[in-house]
């Protein structure tokens, strides 16, 4: 039996944070904790805008971009529920932010995280899971394929598959699928990949070819094989 | 007037953390604190080893790197002096680490971090500061052209040049060159910016045709003018 699953696993089931320990942290220091709610396609800010406020992602799926002065854009990350984000080395923010569904975020004043040590470790945590994410990420745009990069782009949407925590098929035998939603354009997704949309495009029409995936829904892929398309993201 | 630079300077910049403040709030909450010199290509640890210790470069530089199961590898940091490294979300180290010059690193049991907020301080700060430069390097790997590539690569050697805090030249008119160590082999180069090892070659031939470059010694290249270089980033 195939089921639909709705979150972004980013990182291959690294992150753990809770949003419930940073809203306890933040509440118990300062009340300047506010949730929000904004629909998809909001840009919570953008790239340069003076960072005075750090988010906790409480609910829906949030991408950071970059762009290049002649429009060519990179997206960073892709966040889901208990990733922190907005926390700035610099004044200002150097990516910016935008809902790809609808999102709940928590907001702080960047200067009541300075004085909470809970606070604190609960954010390093996020932030390590975050850089071994973007590790990840670099090893897929400086060395993968354009096969292997869509293949790990729909293996991560599937949780506690693939990778050290990898349970293996849980159904009956012969059954392996598993629906999958992107939340994202073909172009979010080229922009994410390091590819052009054509490239996107043709590889999603080949792994269909080849029977790997079928497409239910423009932003919603059965992988009818996880195992397979495993295979196919060069970790093997 | 070209001057000698050996350090690294990752991030525009952004790294200002001291070694000597990370020492102090190690040694003032516990003494694990263990100073040690490697010599140049040392591993430090593994991808995979038990991520017991954390590390801090006070000397040298120092390569993250993590290899595909066929061989394939990708450098994703080059860490400089200040730089704290082998912190890990989860049990095992996700990366290797290996030293590009003689290093001298402090070492700090992992628990003794939980336990001191200072500590934790630094370490957020540091980690910020990495994660904004993974965040361009994602911009690099996933849409840089390879000229693009190498042009980034040499401007990060020359601090306080490129990007947003540039002071511009300051020598006289008609003088802007700098002479950078690269500390890397073409091929670690290749690894770093997601290129093959034939393709750097040829990029730094084609810039040292063009006069942009002139090539002191296999891993010492002068800039003959930093603001035509920094004209190639794609930042401009």
């Amino acid at each position: 039996m195939a089921y639909v699953d709705r979150g972004f696993n980013s990182g291959g089931g690294r992150i753990s944070p809770t949003s419930a320990e940073f809203a306890r942290a933040g509440i118990q220091n300062d009340c300047t904790l506010r949730p929000a709610r904004h629909p998809q396609h909001s840009v919570l800010f953008y790239e340069g805008d003076k960072a005075e406020r750090v988010y906790e992602l409480d609910e829906g799926v949030v991408m950071l971009f970059k762009l290049l002065p002649d429009g060519r854009r990179q997206v960073v990350e892709i966040l889901n529920a208990g990733s922190v984000f907005g926390l700035s080395a610099g004044e200002v923010y150097d990516c910016s932010a935008e809902s790809l569904t609808p999102v709940k975020v928590s907001t702080l004043d960047r200067n009541s995280l300075e004085t909470s040590p809970s606070l604190q470790r609960h954010v390093t945590r996020c932030l390590l899971s975050q850089l071994e994410t973007l590790h990840d990420h670099a090893v897929l745009l400086g060395r993968k394929s354009a096969m292997e990069r869509v293949s790990t782009f729909l293996m991560r949407l599937v949780p506690n598959r693939g990778g050290f925590g990898c349970v293996g098929p849980t159904e009956e035998a012969g059954e392996d699928s598993r629906s999958v939603t992107l939340h994202m354009t073909r172009q979010e997704i080229a922009d994410y990949l390091g590819l052009t949309i054509e490239t996107v495009s043709r590889v999603i029409s080949e792994m269909k070819r080849k029977g790997l995936i079928c497409i239910d829904r423009q932003d919603q892929i059965r992988i009818v094989n996880i195992c397979r398309v495993c295979q196919m993201t060069g970790m093997h």
